[in-house]
C-alpha cells in the first residue's frame, strides 16, 4: 500500500513534517509512506491557469495523489487558520477531483490547534475526501524539537502513529476486497 | 486617507477584485484606494525565510500595509476555506505585526460563502486587526460577470461600497482626532 504524506509546513525542522517522517519509520513493511516534498514548487492557485494540461508541478502533485491509496496529512495552524501553503495545494485539487473518495488520515500535531484542524476537515469534506476517524489522531508532542527518529522511538507517539496507519490500511484493504 | 485593497483571487476577471476596483471608483476624492497587485509575487510562507530582512516582495507588502490607514479586503471562498493565496499573504504578516490595530473592511462578494468569511475573520482577529462591523458588508452580486464599472454604476452596490468606505474613514478620522 502506498500512502502519500503531505505536510502543511515548509520549515526544514517542522514538527509536522517530522510526524510524517516518523510515520514512515514505524509503518509496517507492506506500507510505503512517501513524503511529498514539492509543496513549494506549486504555483499560487489561479483559476486562469487551471486549464488543460495545467502547470507541470500541479500535474505531478495530482498524479501522486491519484496514485496514492490514501493521504496522510499533518499541518501547523497559522493565526487560527490552515497554513496558506497547504490550502494553496488543496485549491489546485478542487476542480480536478483527486481527493474524491480518497481516504485521509488527518493528524494534528498540537492539542491546542483546533481552528485550523476543523477548517481543514471542512475543506476536505467538501472536496469529498473520506476523513477516516480512527486514523485521524491528535498527538500531544511534549517537546517541539523532537525529530522523526525521536518520535518513532517514543512508545506513545509510535503506537498512535501505528494505530493511525493500521486504521487507514484496514479501510483500504476492505475497500479493495469489496471491489473484487 | 489611504486604503490598501487586497483581493484573495488572482483570476484576471475576479469578481472580488472587481469589487475592490469599484470601491476605488466610488470612493470620495479624499480617499485613495490602491489595489495591491503583487499577491502572486509573495513566496510561499516559510518560517525559515521569515528572518531579517526577509524576501523583497514580503518587505514591499509589509510596507504597503504599514503605510495604509486601513485595509479593504475581498476574497473568494475555495472549498469552504480561505483562498490559499490570500492566507499565504496573511501568514507573512503574523510575526511582523502590520495588522495589529489595523482597521479592516472585510467585504464578502457572495451571500453563500460563509465558511471562508468566518475563518478569515477569526484569523484577522487573532492577528489583532480591527474588523470594522459597519464597513464589513456582504454584497448580493446578481451577475458573476459584472465588472468594476458595472458595480460602480449599480445604485445598490455603489451605495453599499460608499457606506463601507464612509464607516472605515469615519473610524480612522475619529482615531486621528483622539491622537491629536
Amino acid at each position: 500500500m502506498n500512502l502519500l504524506a503531505v505536510s502543511g509546513s515548509l520549515r526544514e525542522k517542522s514538527s509536522n513534517t517530522a510526524v510524517l517522517r516518523a510515520a514512515a519509520l514505524v509503518a509496517p513493511e507492506s506500507v510505503l509512506v512517501t513524503l511529498y516534498q514539492c509543496l513549494n514548487d506549486l504555483p499560487h492557485f489561479n483559476p486562469d491557469l487551471d486549464t488543460e494540461p495545467g502547470p507541470p508541478a500541479v500535474l505531478t502533485f495530482r498524479a501522486l495523489v491519484r496514485a496514492a491509496d490514501a493521504v496522510i496529512m499533518c499541518s501547523p495552524e497559522y493565526a487560527h487558520g490552515v497554513s496558506g501553503v497547504l490550502k494553496n495545494a488543496l485549491d489546485w485539487l478542487v476542480s480536478s477531483g483527486e481527493f474524491v473518495n480518497k481516504p485521509i488520515a488527518l493528524i494534528n500535531a498540537s492539542t491546542r490547534a483546533t481552528h485550523a484542524y476543523a477548517s481543514l476537515a471542512e475543506t476536505l469534506r467538501i472536496m469529498m475526501a473520506v476523513i477516516v476517524p480512527e486514523a485521524s489522531i491528535t498527538l500531544a508532542l511534549t517537546n517541539p524539537k523532537l525529530e522523526a527518529a525521536d518520535m518513532a522511538g517514543d512508545p506513545v507517539i509510535a503506537s498512535q502513529l501505528r494505530a493511525s496507519i493500521a486504521a487507514i490500511t484496514q479501510l483500504i484493504g476492505s475497500e479493495l476486497r469489496h471491489r473484487q
